[in-house]
Order: C-alpha cells, then sequence, then structure tokens
C-alpha cells in the first residue's frame, strides 16, 4: 500500500478500503506518514466527503490508535456525555451528579478550554484542590465506588485524533462532517460507555453553524454509534446565546451548584434534564422519557445531585465547602454593562461573549495561557428580554486584562428588535 | 496575514491577492510556511483551480523566490525551448545547434530523467567528458562566443518549485494546470530569454492525458506570457507512442546526430522544424513561417547545424570524435523483440516503453539511481506500420538489470489493429 495512492483514490473520490484507512491511520500515529501527506489527504477528504463505512472505519482506526478503556469490571450501565463545545457550558457539571445519583455510572474524560469555548477541567478546578489527574485504574476505582468520576482525556488514547485535530487547526480542514464525526466518536468509543448522549452545537460559535449540517453530523455519528453496537443520542441544541447566564470558570461552577439546588436558569436547567432522560432511559431504569424526567427532578428535589456532585468533589480532592458557601469562589471586580438602546433581545453572539471572557482571562489564547478562575460575564438579560436603554445587560467580573477589547466585544454581541423573539433550545433530537 | 486563513481562502474558492500569493510563496521558500500547509493550499489549489492573474501573480513570486539570470549582457535575440516531458524526446539535442546556428541566442538549462521520461543533461553526458555543470557567468559567456550553451538547471534559481515540485509528487497535487502552469512559466521567466517555445506533450505517459486539458494548459502558459511580456508558442504533440526511434541516452544522441546530418527520423526532424520555425520567426530573421522552415532545412543540408553541435560539444569538453564516429558509443547487447501477431500497429503507450528503458538502466527510479548509458530500446515500426507475426518489432540493448520485466513491458506497449492508422504528431498550436 501506498499513501499517494491513497490521497489519490480519495481526491478523485473513490471510495477507500478498510485496510486503506488503517494503513494512513497507523502510519501517521507512528510518525511514518507525514504532516504533509495527511494535510492533503484531509483537504481531499474536506472536498470528496466519505461513506457513512469510510468514516467507521476511520473512527475505529483512530480509536484503535491509542489506549481503549475497558470499563467491563464495572457492574451496571456505564454512560458518557459530550459537547461539540458551547460558551456557558457548564451542562456535565450538572448532568453527571444528577444520572449517577440514579446508581448510572458516569465515566468522563473531559477536555480543557480553548479560544472562545470553555473546559470542563478548568470550571472544576475553580475549586480549591479539585484534581483532574488521575490512573486508569484508580478512575474505574472511583466510578465503581461513587458511580462518578470526571478526568482528564489520558494523552495514551485516541493518539490520531490529537496530532490529526492540531493539523487540522492549522491546515484550513476543520469543518469536514465525517471528520468531526470521526474525531468525537473515536475518543467516545475508546472511553468505553454503553450509551453516550451527545451536544450537537448549532449558530455563532459553534462548529456547526446552521440545523441542516448539524442534522447531517448527528445522524453520521448516530450509524457509527449503530456500526459500534453503542446506543447513541444527538440533542441538536441552538448557540445563538451562551446557555444560562455564567460565563466563566468561578461563575460557571456556581451556576451549576444553583442548578443542582433546583434555583438555576431555565434553559441549563432543561438541557440537563433532557440529555439525561435519554441516558435514564437507555439505562432501562424507567419506561418512557416522562418517568425519566420525573426521576430526575426528584434527584434534584431531594438533593442527590448535590450530594453526588459533592461527593466527586470528595473524592476528586476538591474543597467542598464551596458547593455550599459561594462566596468562598474569588471572584473579580464588577462591571456593569448597560443597553445602548431599547428592544427585545433578539440575539447574543455566543462567540463574541466566549471570545470577551477568554480576554479577561477565563480561557487560552494558545495553550500556554494561564487561566484566572475569577474573570468573567453573568448575563442579566437573555435573548427574548425586553430592555430599555440604559438597563443593565450583563455584568463583566474583570481581572487585570484587555478589559476595553472585552466591553466592545460584549456590546457589539448584542442584537435587538422591536419584535417579540422566542427562544428555542432544543432544535431536534436524531435517535 | 494568516497561511491558515490564505488556506481557507483558496478552499472556498475565493481569489488571492498578489500580496497573498506572494506572502505564502516566500514563507515556504524561506521555510517559515511548513510543508503541511503548502500540501493543504495545493490540494485545495487542485479542487478550487486559480484565475489567469493569480496563476501570474503565483508564477512570478516563484520566479522572485530564488536567482533570476540577466541575459541583458549577450547581443541578439534570446530563446528558450521546455517540453513538459516525453519518451524519445532527444528534440533539444537537435533543435538548439540548428537554431544557434542561424546566430539566435540559446541559452538553455535543462533537467534530468526521472522515472519513465528521460533528461537531456543524462543524454548529453553518454558524450564522453561533456561538461553540465558551469557558473553562469561562463554560461552567458558561452553563449556570447557560440551562441548556445546547455547546463543543468542552478540550485539557486526558483527555489519555491524545486520545494513545491517534490511536495506535489507525494501529495496527489501533480495534475493541476495552474499549478503545472506556474512551475514550467516561473523557471522559464527566471532564466531571461525573449521567445520560449513549449512542447506540451499528450498521451499516455504525458501529464496531459488529453488535448482539450493539453490547450487549457498551453492558453494559461501563453497568457502568462503576455503578462510578463514574452513571446510564448506552444505546440501541443502527440505522445501516443515515443518519438523518433531511440530511447536510452546513447541511442538518442545517435539519433540526434542523425538528425542534424538530414537521415533523421520523420516525426522527430518535424517537431524540431516546427519548434524552431517558431523561434525563427520570433526573432524577425524571416517574414513567415515558410521562410523560417526553409532557413533551417538549409542549416541541415550545409552542415552548419551539425557544426555548431560540434562547437557546443568541444566549448562544455565533451570528445567531439563521437559525434563523427557512432561506434565510440558503448551500447548494450542486442536483443530483438518480434510482433506476437500480425497488423497495423495503432499504438505503443510511451509510458510502458519509457519504463522498460528505465528499468534496464537508461533512468532514474529515484534520485539517487545510477545511469547506464549504453541501454535503451530501438523501435523498428512506429504507429501505422503494418508487421506480420513473428517480424522484429523492436531491439532493445540490454544490461544486466530487469530484461524479463522490461521483455513484458515492451510487448504490452504495442497495440495492433485491423485497420489503417494515420498517426499525427502535432495536434495544435498556441501563439
Amino acid at each position: 500500500m501506498n499513501v499517494v495512492d491513497i490521497i489519490i483514490k480519495k481526491r478523485d473520490g473513490q471510495t477507500l478500503t478498510k485496510e486503506e484507512i488503517k494503513y494512513l491511520i497507523e502510519g501517521y500515529t507512528k510518525d511514518i506518514i507525514p504532516d504533509y501527506q495527511m494535510s492533503a489527504f484531509l483537504m481531499a477528504t474536506y472536498f470528496k466527503g466519505m461513506t457513512d463505512e469510510e468514516t467507521y472505519n476511520l473512527t475505529m482506526a483512530m480509536k484503535n490508535s491509542g489506549k481503549t478503556i475497558d470499563l467491563s469490571r464495572i457492574q451496571g450501565f456505564k454512560v458518557d456525555k459530550h459537547s461539540t463545545g458551547g460558551v456557558g457550558d457548564k451542562t456535565t457539571l450538572v448532568l453527571a451528579p444528577m444520572v449517577a445519583s440514579l446508581g448510572i455510572k458516569f465515566a468522563k474524560m473531559s477536555g480543557r478550554g480553548l479560544g472562545h469555548t470553555g473546559g470542563t477541567l478548568d470550571k472544576l478546578e475553580a475549586i480549591r484542590g479539585f484534581n483532574t489527574k488521575m490512573d486508569i485504574e484508580d478512575f474505574i476505582d472511583q466510578v465503581e465506588n461513587i458511580n462518578l468520576a470526571i478526568i482528564g482525556q489520558s494523552e495514551e488514547i485516541d493518539k490520531a485524533d490529537k496530532k490529526m485535530y492540531a493539523l487540522r487547526d492549522v491546515t484550513g480542514t476543520v469543518p469536514s462532517i465525517p471528520l468531526i464525526a470521526s474525531s468525537i466518536m473515536s475518543k467516545k468509543l475508546a472511553a468505553g460507555a454503553d450509551a453516550i448522549v451527545l451536544d450537537v452545537k448549532v449558530g455563532s460559535g459553534a462548529f456547526m453553524k446552521n440545523l441542516e449540517e448539524a442534522k447531517k453530523l448527528a445522524e453520521l455519528m448516530k450509524n457509527i454509534g449503530d456500526y459500534a453496537k453503542k446506543k447513541i443520542t444527538c440533542v441538536l441544541t441552538n448557540m445563538d446565546e451562551p446557555l444560562g447566564y455564567a460565563i466563566g470558570n468561578s461563575l460557571e461552577v456556581i451556576e451549576a451548584i444553583d442548578t443542582l439546588n433546583g434555583r438555576g436558569p431555565k434553559d441549563l436547567t432543561e438541557l440537563c434534564l433532557t440529555l439525561g432522560s435519554y441516558l435514564v432511559l437507555d439505562s432501562n431504569l424507567v419506561k418512557n422519557l416522562e418517568e425519566a424526567r420525573a426521576l430526575l427532578l426528584e434527584q434534584i428535589r431531594s438533593g442527590k445531585a448535590l450530594a453526588t456532585f459533592s461527593e466527586l468533589v470528595k473524592a476528586q480532592d476538591g474543597n467542598v465547602d464551596y458547593i455550599y458557601h459561594k462566596e468562598l469562589f474569588d471572584l473579580g471586580e464588577e462591571l456593569i454593562i448597560y443597553a445602548p438602546e431599547s428592544g427585545y433581545i433578539s440575539r447574543i453572539d455566543s462567540y463574541k461573549i466566549g471570545h470577551a471572557s477568554m480576554l479577561l482571562g477565563s480561557g487560552r489564547e494558545n495553550l500556554d495561557s494561564e487561566i484566572d478562575y475569577s474573570v468573567g460575564i453573568v448575563l442579566s438579560k437573555k435573548v427574548g428580554d425586553y430592555v430599555n436603554k440604559g438597563e443593565e445587560i450583563c455584568k463583566m467580573y474583570i481581572g487585570d486584562k484587555n478589559v476595553d477589547e472585552a466591553i466592545e466585544l460584549v456590546l457589539d454581541a448584542y442584537s435587538y428588535s422591536e419584535n417579540e423573539i422566542e427562544p428555542k433550545l432544543i432544535l431536534d433530537v436524531v435517535r
């Protein structure tokens, strides 16, 4: 087999065999096939696409490029969750303890934030002492003991994806549906769960700018799940405004705790209940979605969901006091932003809000940036709310970085309309 | 400016500015932009193409990536020639002395053979002592003195093309018309001639597999020439059989000398007269093509063309005796190949013949291969000839390498037909 022939075959729109894809991915992972051939292949794939079977073969070759997690010694039903990357997206912090409090095993490997999107690990680390590094064996032990663990993605898992993702980022080959699908699914399949919910974000600041493309991605991931005999649910959600009110690490943990206390924002609560219901249904604890939702609401009402979050923080060396005393979180200086005009808020550009928060220090411009957990933005109004000129639209929590630039971005993020607007969160479900 | 933005712009089918192209090519030549970004760009260009103006800007950026030759101190009209790479193509050895014998200045930089196509330098080196390495100043001096010099392409010229060509070869991005046009034209414009003839080969074993594509390439190169204010003539020629009868270094030099003596193959003679006539016309020595052709025929008849070839060999330290005593050339052992069936020869696959000759040792499988000047193939019949089963179709001159494989390829190269066939050499002219 020859890598140039494989590139040319894809360039000419032919279907690659399982063996050809395996040869390419193995060779690339082992540094035998150089970046310049992989990037030509990725660009050819951008233009010519892949069949579902090719994408499945690519996914499996990527999955097998590193270690895979064997959860088989954990008794019970094992679930996982992934989001394609949102702004203000603290869903995992609510969803995971809520579902785990029912005895469903939630073994979650998370990422860090980069650019305008945050990362679950960074958020958890806003709780003093929280440790996200753990051996795989200890990780599995913890899931066995308390039904839940959240750690960083091991370097040993899905090595191909790490190399390919970095390369796609610098070669203009990110927005390719088969490449996005295989990147997500290879990592999730390597992590070993029985059922996975995928939160596919649609809108500004998301990979998928429109619903049609997002549905294609969702259906492709569902098909890959079918091939791999895993239960996949894709929930397509609106990213035309940030999720909830809070953006920034400490601020988002506080909002997640509020939500576990039953006092969370409507959209965040709804999303967590929707995603959670499918996992509960897949676990066969209930007969239908309504029962699943009722069960989850009861976990919040009874305080069991919060108690599981507390167990998680304790098990991973975090200071549990933070959960019950929000004032322990350091927060930046408050700066109020006022509406420059009157009207219904028709849009809050997630990309701009996420970028503003990152500039303040909540995220990373590059992989070496240090994070300031205390900064961020709390929206005072959401899409659909009416504001008068001069009314507060959000609070910024600032440090010593990029304040003027962030203010400009935030002001620019809001659009106003004379007409009433009904925002929609859940756009579609593919399962 | 940012290289990822440039890749994305091309990927999305937008037109790049002169500055963007310059930034890309300069950065790549200086090793600031890595191969993996250039290969993604090249693949995007393969799919999205370039406007004529973009291709011109690319050509000029490539030309300016290395030294350019200043021929201005040479008095008189300066010409150059390029072939897109044929089998049995010894045209330069005949054309250059024929034209130079008229006082037209022929300053030629040539390449070496790779794969199934031969290179002029390798052919000239079949003449004992012939030196193809020379300082640029000495090269210009020689053109001033005897109207003609043929040397290897300097490493310092068109550095971008060297890097890009090597990269295209291993990333499936060779067959892109703007990339082929800019590669050829940047080298030719860097070499500084006033008029250039381009022999665009069409058919098996050529870049251009069909006439339509070849015409597009020719018209694009002509347009680049117009932008650069150079006289460009593209002659589109049939490569559905090798040119002349001889393939292999010594064999081809012998055939070139025969042609300079007026006893060459019909097709080779015709091609040299056609290409040469346009150069003579461009030089304003004559009023029309008929006069140009008559002048060139007279240079052969009078022996002046051969005398100029002899001067070239002498000036570049070659043994002039070879020109008048063909028996000085070492030749391999003769092996006759017989027709396996009767019929009109309808095709002699250039790629297969070229490949067979290379396997015998006349060419390079890779850049480190050593050449055996004594081996090759001499066709006994050409396309259109009738053969009886068992009649001789060619002679192989073999060394100690790959004889069985070469025989198989040669037998496989011939196609036979019941119908008479009239081969056509010159398919079109664009100027």
